[in-house]
């Protein structure tokens, strides 16, 4: 599987609610990158500069050529971090990027904020 | 401006609430089709099935290669259709898609759900 095609973008903008030092964003980042280590994956996690979902953090876009982009909200960065790389191995596995709601794990299926087609 | 090299993607799978029979996206698209043709403006405007905003219809993405992608939501076919036109050529004059706040139009403003970067 070609995750190392694909990348995790996370949005490091978001505050949480009115803490405005809690970044939740960056600290899932951080546990991405970390447990992504710790199971001996290789699949790209950057930050991004605000995904304009600010309702909504922690997010995060799985994006991908010839794939088309979701964008996913309301991730805890704790709770949802394997469940978010079985979630990008998923949407690795795929040619287009549409994953089956088969294979999404629960974060999938109850956060997506939106998606969009690959370049024509 | 070459307002050609970009595509509004306009979601033509939402439903109106309850009515099942009218999809605000299709009309949308029409209208916009229309209303550019008599400002005789050429903008690529394609039907996409599901930006996944279900709860908030009609909604368009706008797109365009090295530009980052916005997927604006809470659309009227009729309110919006020239408020539209005039945000995908603020988005159609960047370089990279990020339109600053004086040039978006109240529905740009009001609806973004969500935007990403483009392809690294």
């Amino acid at each position: 599987m070609a995750a190392s095609s694909i990348r995790v973008l996370v949005c490091t903008s978001c505050r949480a609610g009115e803490d405005a030092h809690t970044r939740p964003g960056a600290l899932l980042m951080d546990a991405l990158r970390a447990r992504l280590d710790e199971r001996n994956l290789d699949i790209a996690v950057e930050p991004v500069d605000c995904l304009a979902v600010c309702k909504r953090p922690a997010t995060v876009a799985f994006a991908g050529a010839g794939k088309w982009t979701y964008v996913i909200g309301d991730l805890d960065g704790v709770a949802h971090v394997d469940e978010l790389i079985d979630s990008a191995r998923s949407f690795a596995a795929t040619d287009n990027g549409i994953v089956a709601w088969q294979d999404r794990p629960p974060c999938f299926r109850k956060g997506v904020v939106s998606r969009t087609p690959p370049a024509s």
